[in-house]
């Protein structure tokens, strides 16, 4: 192959017959590692500033590189420059636009290093940039819950097990369950964070390399915690990605949870909710139709991180080191994560801070559903009767009541009395549901003043 | 909302205030679902038929209908026309389009049909004719298989369990392997292909319709093989696409199998096969560097297809019926996995049609090996000793060659006595690998006469 | 290591010191392999019997063998004899246990075969069988799916998308949904079967024996359809195994779909179904709880058969052939959904047949829904609007609804003349949701008419 | 129904008919939470503590309930006590055995919690234990890693990308790659920890209780870090086992990788290391074999990992609040996975401790590899020639000494000086692999020097 290294390929003077066309198809990446173009030349103007500080290339070249890659990430950004689509990945299209525009001394940028440590350096930043606006999405989302539990103190609605009643809570408390999960969240996408910035520049093809580079000044320009301590370890790791998928992963089960309450709640049946019309859709033929689109399509997108997530594990599975070109299957998996997560938390937060709670519903909603049983059983169990025994005679009280189709709160002292003695020292029995909320005053508990207290601690962390 | 049928989307009737921006960008599918228009118009031409056939529309206006969705077909096809990339989706692309060009009678297009049936069609046809052409890069696999293994009836190679050597085998024999797996790939596919091939048409939003449609007569225009009985089951069924993406992942098994195998093949140690330079490629650093990229990213591609896999399955778990916006995110699933088989095979094809098998590496690689220690049991055995005590006599032996560093191949035959006296018997006792290869004669063994056997029934399968 | 073949494990002459006591715990697969103790005996007395029979063994040593094996299995039948615990798998377990019951000419048996090729044989047969049993509880899920069905083509309920209400459905319809996914279901365990029903036995350790062994007549003594064409395929592929899972998951996902509707129909809003108290269990501190879990495990298990599917998709990727070591994994994925689906379907179709559907729930529940809108719409259509237009109609009269909280049932001919002059040629405008119903009779719809002759193909389906 | 309460279920006082056989059986936890009865005992105790010590109920009887507890723990762990199998879970089982032991008044210990709440304790007290043994294994496999790579400081063999000679590198900085993936194992397992150590109880069934508890002394006595803010999350949650899968697939993804390694360096044409017979198998076919059993397990237990792994997302995904059924099955993924790391680690380890690497045939690898292509591309760079045309200078010689089947090493001055007037300038112009190794002295490098100081970074982290 006589293509001369100035205009052709990154490679190829070994090679005798030029790469088939299905091939080149099948191995370009540049249809989707494009988007690191920022990442891409980022890091090497912080790599050419090294190899003319250390002397490795001249310092003058090191200056003619950087401008001419500060002008490509200029014309980039403004559009007055595209990237040649026929490069087979971001790091050959950034070096040979760099070459169109200073020349043959582009051809000392790669100096030092190759792609492998090099692709490894982009996506570790780009998926540091792209961490923060995750982070932004999930706060805001946080912030919603907040807002929203602080509205709705005072609204009881069924706290459900098996989506059967068990006991009212506060939808306040509801809510909140919520803000915690997504906390961990967080913390999660902050541990990942750390991991993800820890640079792998230096380590060349996978051995290091023969010139005195500096790693420490290039993650000190690059604002890396660190150097990756191992050469081989820095090319053929992609922990740091499965650790974001995994984290993406558990919120989006998170997501998928609220979305699928929401859907529940937004049924005709349940009416504990109602949509704004400008987060729901319509149907093509039925037209009184108003989809929760944005809560089921969270739901759905949720198979979707799932299934990156199985990707990059089976990808990585069984490759002995260093890198593989079965790697260059990360890319996509992330990228698709991240818009997901990117796309979908906005329209998301919108659709909470915009729903309608149905105050009403919900309570209605607990008529006559024997949610105050549990308080009933802890009467008898302050009057001496262990739980377990109490747990009986409550159960058979609920079963008589169905019986004769008459309400728990309906039962009068004498026909409890039948059930136990131990109703008559207690002339206010019957718990009604804004007794029972009261009651779980200990901490973590339904109770008011232990939401408050709750709501407390979510604030001082949210503003921390 | 003050939107007007005529120019806005498919629905709005109803609704009070204008979809949120970032709600739409979530919402709209034509970004993904657009490359499903020629099927779209297909379906649409044939719905559009049927109707002006049973009077439902004036055959007038089915005429003008199917001719502007002809014309929009042309359009598309020769890039004259585009589609409006503000629709939400490529039912409402195509339906506006068609607006654009016959005005308002394109409305009665959408006449009993809903987009749930609609794009469930659309779908099936976008699959059904993808599945033509998997099957034929398939198809193209084993015929190079084949071809290879007709090449390959005198090259013998170890075989391996274990990655250890066994005994050895025919390289045909081997090669074959693949053929027989590649054709139960075939099988599959085309069952898919049957199941994907039912008409869900008709079947309205989900409960039918109140037209008197002939739904046989739309499977006859669109070559169904039947329509499907129920029509809550016809929107709310995705099992064809995981039905596929099921058989897609167990193609990428194979591929993922044969792939491991090259890539250890064209290692330097082994040294069994030479690349082709058009189907590897070079470093950015190492120079002397020719990669098997087509193997691995075959290998890590299976990844994905997995991954798409599991995205599927998980976005159908636990959806009530009938049709719910979760089953959007059926499509890129779809559609990557059927982009990766499409632009995988063809290359990886090549790969294996241009390998240069290294004969002599193979045999070289089998001297010394023990491989045909099972052969010496098995004389043994003729003799009259139990397998099992022959065994443990010939395993004894290897320990004993090792112990000394002398090959199988060069112990005497008195030597061998001293392990056990019926080696006496056998003049001729020492297999050597072509006496060994020679000997497994029975239906499916590595013997030439039983490849050659196995070659013709191959031949057969391909031609019919 | 001095171990003698007759009382030691099945090789090891070869090696000079014992296995690890973690490796041999690690490695041993008894304790998950031992449930197919059957299989491995049946398939060493045809084994044995056509060695007679080809005089590869004397004859007389090929009775002593099948008349030992078929004692053995007496005995693990009836308990009175149990298989040594510390052999390494079953195939070495039975092996000992011969050898104790007949001697050294137990060590005859293993002549021409390998444990690649038996165990691939068991697992064959063991799940051969056991797909039998599956598809016995699917058909007799199917049965109840009829049943019930035929029960209720008089009740109305609010057919779904997007769990909003769409159009009436009958209770009839909703039900053969699932009748029809079933047997999509019931069609993918069948062919899963024929694929299962091939002979790998005859492969040996992957090259075919030296022995004249005859594969066809094992074939026939085990009722396997054909033999395995390749030898180093036969041992292998675990393709089946990979088809059997996803069918098992695509039934998982039906079954968790129609646990959810379960699960939400049986929430007290909803109230559609009361299961019965034979199916449902209690909460240890709630004591009015009825919880729906076995819908709740069908749901959840989904999750676990997903898993497996991942787990045997992942072992097989990228081994190079033939057998390795990592395809023993296969069997627990296997067992483990094969007792997920034998446990489950049981009890799951008890809960369907003793469900009380609640019919006035039901009904009651469609009132002011706007269920029939779509009805309205088509009346427009009838009397020549186009569809586009005459939704958008019938969406404003929806809003209007609304707004003033009334209900489309009660709008009067006066007032929808308002939104079109259309109305007035139609003195019955209002479509009733039996009439909205009745009106859907094109095949597969939900009126009654076309529902009975959907009940007739699904019970000559059974039936057949 | 009319159980008692001190000899039936823990609930049934509302039931009209007793559970069907089969949902028992389908229902009954017992034989996999069985193994979490240390724990279950340990949490009761630490319950009854506090609620004698706040008087909930009288101290007197919590003492009982606590020796009681005591006893039953002692008698499982001596073996002289048995839980009966007919009961439902492990608390149900604890619980009756504790009524058999002090009668009645066990009753009073489910006083103030829920099975709810119950079983995530548990299940975090079970993983917590268990995490700490992990935590041993994985420390003594890095200690492994660590002593091996110490002893190779002098070896030299191919580094690989592509498993394609790249450079030569340390056999001692190959081995501490996997050092450092084992350091961010352990990093992410000591996360998990103390995500898991939160307490859930006091939580009660979901909305706290109605009894005056102090949940941070239960905290204080089972050493949890904190208490769980919301009783709602408390009792939905299981993002801590997800996380625990997630960390366990990434370390299956390390030891595949090293297991692949080993599989293929054990080859007979790679020999690069020879496994201990201890830890090796053999065939019951082929005499000769010694295969890596335990590598091909570790590799093939990665796929059940990660099944499990997506098991549990899958199960949790969509669930809404709080505590479902499904989350059930959420147990035999968490214990399969701990099963797998702690049979699987310790032959692991031993079988890297005993293994024997083969020096001389690494060393002999690098003959004629052209591995030092890129130093002599560096060469270039250093005497001024910018590295894009360095790079296609020694490709083309590269593809030359093919050509004419000569050794990189052998080229001659004169020879080389065809290409480049340059290389006249370095009289000692060829790089032995020596020299190419002692080059790459940055840190992270494989120069002996930067893997000197590595190993010392490796032991202080160990050591710490």
């Amino acid at each position: 192959m006589s293509s001369s290294p100035s205009t052709g390929k990154l490679w190829g003077g070994r090679f005798s017959s030029d790469t088939d066309e299905l091939v080149k198809l099948l191995n370009n990446s540049l249809p989707f590692d494009g988007r690191m173009w920022r990442q891409d030349i980022r890091g090497s103007i912080a790599h050419a500033t090294m190899l003319g500080e250390t002397g490795i290339i001249p310092s003058d070249d090191a200056i003619v590189i950087c401008k001419g890659l500060a002008e490509i990430e200029a014309g980039l950004s403004e559009g007055s420059l595209t990237l040649d689509p026929e490069q087979e990945d971001i790091h050959a299209a950034v070096e040979a636009s760099l070459r169109e525009k200073i020349g043959l001394v582009a051809g000392k940028l790669h100096t030092a290093r190759s792609r492998n440590d090099q692709v490894a350096t982009d996506l570790r930043l780009y998926l540091r940039d792209a961490l923060g606006d995750v982070l932004t999405v999930v706060t805001s989302l946080q912030e919603t819950m907040l807002a929203r539990a602080s509205e709705e103190t005072d609204t009881i609605l069924p706290g459900c097990t098996h989506l059967q009643h068990g006991q009212p809570v506060l939808l306040a408390h509801h809510l909140l369950a919520y803000f915690w999960m997504f906390q961990r969240d967080r913390e999660r996408l902050e541990i990942v964070r750390t991991r993800v910035n820890r640079l792998p520049l230096g380590a060349g093809a996978m051995a290091g390399t023969t010139f005195p580079i500096n790693r420490q000044r290039v993650a000190e320009l690059l604002k890396f915690d660190c150097v990756i301590e191992n050469s081989m370890d820095a090319v053929a790791d992609r922990d740091f990605a499965i650790e974001f998928l995994s984290a993406a992963s558990i919120l989006m089960v998170h997501l998928s949870r609220l979305a699928e309450e929401i859907i529940i709640w937004n049924s005709p049946e349940y009416g504990f909710v109602a949509l704004d019309d400008s987060v729901t859709t319509g149907s093509s033929i039925m037209p009184q139709k108003k989809n929760p689109d944005v809560a089921e399509l969270a739901r759905g997108k949720t198979g979707r991180v799932f299934g990156n997530l199985m990707a990059l594990l089976t990808v990585m599975k069984g490759l002995p080191l260093t890198y593989n070109k079965d790697m260059q299957e990360d890319k996509e998996p992330i990228f698709d994560t991240l818009d997901i997560l990117l796309t979908l938390l906005p329209p998301f937060t919108k659709m909470i801070a915009t729903a309608k709670f149905q105050r009403d519903r919900m309570k209605s909603s607990l008529k006559g559903d024997f949610s105050t049983a549990t308080d009933l059983a802890d009467l008898l169990v302050r009057q001496g009767m262990p739980f377990r025994d109490a747990h009986h005679v409550i159960g058979t009280i609920v079963k008589r009541c169905e019986e004769n189709q008459i309400l728990l709160e309906e039962m009068t002292p004498t026909q409890l009395s039948e059930f136990s003695p131990l109703f008559a020292n207690e002339p206010d029995y019957m718990a009604t549901v804004e007794m029972s909320v009261g009651a779980r005053k200990a901490e973590g508990g339904t109770a008011a003043e232990a939401v408050l207290s709750q709501l407390e601690k979510a604030r001082s962390i949210l503003s921390s």
